[in-house]
C-alpha cells in the first residue's frame, strides 16, 4: 500500500523515470581553418529547456551540445561537442535511449579540407573558394539505427519558407516521428530569440502551436514525450 | 597653484584626458544566408581590456565590437555589429580619434552572395561552394585616412606560423605605426584564452614581451600609449 503510494506520487512527479533521453542543442561550428569556421545562428536555447524538462520529469537525460553560452541544465550530463561528426559520435555512444530530440542546428555542410594553417590574405590573390561536403545527418542517422532505434525520434525544421510543407517532407525523408517546424526567417527573432513558433507534424497530421516561449515549447513537448511513451509501452 | 596640484593629480591618474580612441574587438560574422555564417575563435577579452584601460586612464574611448558574450566595459561607448563592412562604417563614423586600437579579428573574405533564403539540401544534389570576395581592410583604411587619420593606428597580428616576419610585413603593407603580433596556433589557448604571449612590432623594432594575460597586456598597452601620444605632442 505505501509502495502503491509512492510509486503513484512519483509517478505524477516524474513520468519519465525509467526513461533514458537523448538531445541535442545549439549549433555546431565546422572549421575552415585554425581560427575560421561556419556557424549558425541557434542559441540552444530550445534544446537546453527540452534536456532540462526531461530530466525534471525524472528521465535520465544525455545533452550533447555545440557551442553555445547557454548553461549546462541541472540533472543533466552534458557532452560539449564542435563539430557535426563530434555530435554524431556522441550520439551514438549516448545509445541505448528511449526517446531523442534532435534540437541542435547541425551544419548541413563542412568544409571538405580543414587547412592546417590559417589561410592567409596576399595582395592581388583571389579570395579562396570554400568547397563543402554533407556532413553526417543525425536526424535520419538515429531514425535508422535499427534495434538500437529509440522509442521516439523527434527532429526540428528551422524554415524560412513553406513551412509545414517542408517539416511534412523531412519527417518522411529522414524516418523520424515527430517534427517541430519552427519558422526562423529573420524577423520573427526566433534564432536567438526566446520564443517559438512551432507546429508538430506527426502521422496523424500537423498540430499549430501557439506562440509561447522556448521554455513552454519545452514542458510541452516533454508532456507529450511522457503520455506518447506511456501510450506506447 | 591649486590648479597645477589638480592638473598634477589627474595628468597622472588620467593620461589620456582629452585624447579620443577607437578600438575594434572580437570577431565578425559573415552570413551565408539567413541562418549560417563564417565566423572566427575571436572571444573579443583582448580589445574589450585594451578599451577599458583606454577609458580607465581619461580617453573618450569608442569601442566596435562584433558578436562577444563579453560584457560592455564600463564608461566605454559601445557600438554592436556584426559584419566586416558594418564595422568599417561605424569605425569611419567614430573618426576623428587620436589613437586607433584594431584588436578585432575581421574577416578577411565573406560570401559574395548572401542568399536570401536558407540554403536547402537536397538529396543527390552536390553541396554548394561558398565563393568569397574580399572585406573592407580597417586597419589599412584608418592607416590612410589622410587628415582623418589617428596619430596612432596600431594592429594586431593572429599567426600561427613565422610570426614576426609575417607581422613585420603587416605593419608596412597596412601602413600603421605598431603592431602586437600574438600566436593563436592551435594548443596556445590564445583565442578564447586568458593569456597572451605578444611581440610589439614598430618602426623603432620587434620588443617580445613575456607571457601575461590579456589583462596586462591591455594595461601595458595603454600606458604605451600615453606615453607615445605625449612624446609626439
Amino acid at each position: 500500500e505505501i509502495l502503491e503510494a509512492i510509486e503513484r506520487y512519483f509517478g505524477l512527479s516524474a513520468p519519465l523515470a525509467g526513461i533514458r533521453a537523448l538531445v541535442t542543442s545549439g549549433p555546431t561550428h565546422e572549421p575552415i581553418d585554425p581560427v575560421r569556421f561556419i556557424a549558425n545562428r541557434s542559441s540552444g536555447r530550445q534544446g537546453h529547456a527540452i534536456a532540462a524538462a526531461l530530466a525534471r520529469r525524472g528521465a535520465t537525460t544525455l545533452l550533447v551540445s555545440g557551442p553555445t553560452v547557454e548553461p549546462d541544465p541541472a540533472g543533466v550530463e552534458v557532452k560539449h561537442i564542435e563539430t557535426a561528426e563530434e555530435m554524431w559520435a556522441a550520439c551514438r555512444n549516448g545509445l541505448p535511449a528511449d526517446v531523442a530530440v534532435c534540437a541542435a542546428a547541425v551544419a548541413d555542410w563542412r568544409p571538405a579540407l580543414a587547412a592546417g594553417e590559417k589561410i592567409k590574405k596576399a595582395k592581388g590573390k583571389a579570395p579562396p573558394a570554400i568547397a563543402l561536403t554533407e556532413n553526417p545527418d543525425i536526424l535520419a542517422g538515429l531514425s535508422a539505427a535499427g534495434n538500437g532505434r529509440p522509442r521516439l525520434v523527434i527532429g526540428f525544421a528551422a524554415e524560412t519558407e513553406k513551412l509545414v510543407e517542408n517539416a511534412t517532407a523531412k519527417r518522411l525523408a529522414k524516418g523520424c516521428d515527430w517534427i517541430l517546424a519552427n519558422d526562423v526567417s529573420p524577423g520573427t527573432g526566433t534564432f536567438g530569440g526566446l520564443d517559438n513558433l512551432v507546429h508538430l507534424v506527426s502521422a496523424a497530421g500537423v498540430e499549430d502551436w501557439p506562440r509561447m516561449s522556448k521554455q513552454q515549447v519545452a514542458e510541452e513537448l516533454a508532456d507529450r514525450i511522457a503520455a506518447e511513451l506511456k501510450r506506447a509501452s
